[in-house]
């Protein structure tokens, strides 16, 4: 695992790609970890809280502590929300995924008075950049996009994928036997997520590193970060 | 992130921490993390089918497609029974973890016809060996416990720490701001969990390989695994 420091402030049109490749020497395999909000702030995902009016709904969730304004780009993003604990929301991103916010965030914005938003898709972001990494290096990389997401039952948040590209992000170990021949406990492993929680032990939010090389897996694939979203009907744990 | 391969099959009784430190060269700060089967072999924490008398309500749950006997031993584990999907049982541990099946699992047992069970309490566990290990070696390390938890919403298992001594479990980032000034979006980061999901990328179910050292990372602390458990009134996910 290796962080790759020394990122500029990331702006709307960055060439992430490049910005990374000149950084550090890629090797086939490598798996390219960035942090969803240098993605999105590449992407222009940003909005000025002043451009914001608030509904009815905003002002009745943010109460007198909150921002409304903040909790009306929450709702803009957010497919579904799942449940509201004021001033808390916890939506369903357009990708699926159930996270606090719907992924709108304030700290790490390129100026105070600014919302960072999730990508539109970060699957397709991460597709993009790995692209343009084998245009670049001539790597055969996979690319990850992650953010940190609370979750039920648990202390803390851990860092999970939200976008991926090139990757094995489930590996399916369904029907393998044990050495003594049982079928195996865990058979679905999300390797995408496992990979996005060990690079954020070396990115680290206050230090500024938004970028992790994670080398040395075998874990080349053609998945998606949305195949980790579980159909409601088998999801065993809602 | 080094995986410690060749470790005999775990028998009770059987000293973890001389075989790991048989393997490998410890370093101070090294985190040692142990696939929560071993340690619970190595505490003899497994029963015999044969010996498990079903109750009536075990025989209801188990339908015809499962082994009562097998859902018995989860009861018997479960503090609190979360959710009954049939045959598929949610429950909290005795640690107070929740996941399938209370951790009971068949697979990876040391002869058909055993179940392994979770260590009574994994803190415990891994506080004695990180004892036995500075006796051995003179190391100050730190010694995690894992097991692979679904969860809700999410496709597939990751691995999450059930057992933690020396460690920073939670780092805590409350009031730390931004460069921009602004609170960090993820204020309490599961250290723990992303350590325990990092060494199952090198630790692999299939191959045996039951340890791995995580090296190199500054997480030395004084954190257990149940300050990972969070109290139901402030889990705003569940």
């Amino acid at each position: 695992m290796i962080p790759v420091a020394g990122l500029p402030e990331i702006r709307a049109g960055d060439d992430l790609a490049e910005l990374v490749a000149a950084k550090i020497e890629l090797e086939d395999g490598d798996v390219i970890v960035l942090a969803q909000k240098v993605v999105s702030k590449s992407e222009g995902r940003v909005v000025r809280l002043e451009e914001i009016e608030p509904t009815e709904r905003a002002l009745e969730i943010a109460g007198n502590d909150q921002d409304p304004r903040r909790i009306e780009a929450i709702l803009r993003e957010a497919k579904r929300v799942v449940r509201v604990r004021k001033p808390l929301v916890i939506a369903e991103t357009k990708q699926g995924f159930i996270c606090a916010s719907a992924g709108v965030d304030t700290s790490n914005a390129p100026e105070p008075g600014m919302l960072v938003l999730l990508p539109e898709d970060a699957d397709v972001s991460a597709g993009r950049i790995r692209e343009r990494l084998r245009e670049l290096t001539g790597r055969a990389v996979a690319v990850l996009v992650t953010d940190s997401f609370g979750r039920p039952w648990r202390q803390g948040t851990i860092d999970v994928a939200i976008g991926a590209s090139g990757l094995e992000v489930i590996r399916d170990l369904r029907g393998k036997r044990d050495r003594v021949g049982y079928e195996l406990h865990a058979t679905m492993i999300a390797v995408a997520d496992e990979i996005a929680s060990a690079a954020e032990l070396v990115m680290g939010k206050l230090d500024g590193i938004p970028a992790a090389i994670v080398r040395g897996l075998e874990v080349a694939g053609d998945g998606y970060a949305r195949d980790l979203v579980i159909p409601e009907e088998r999801d065993l744990f809602r």
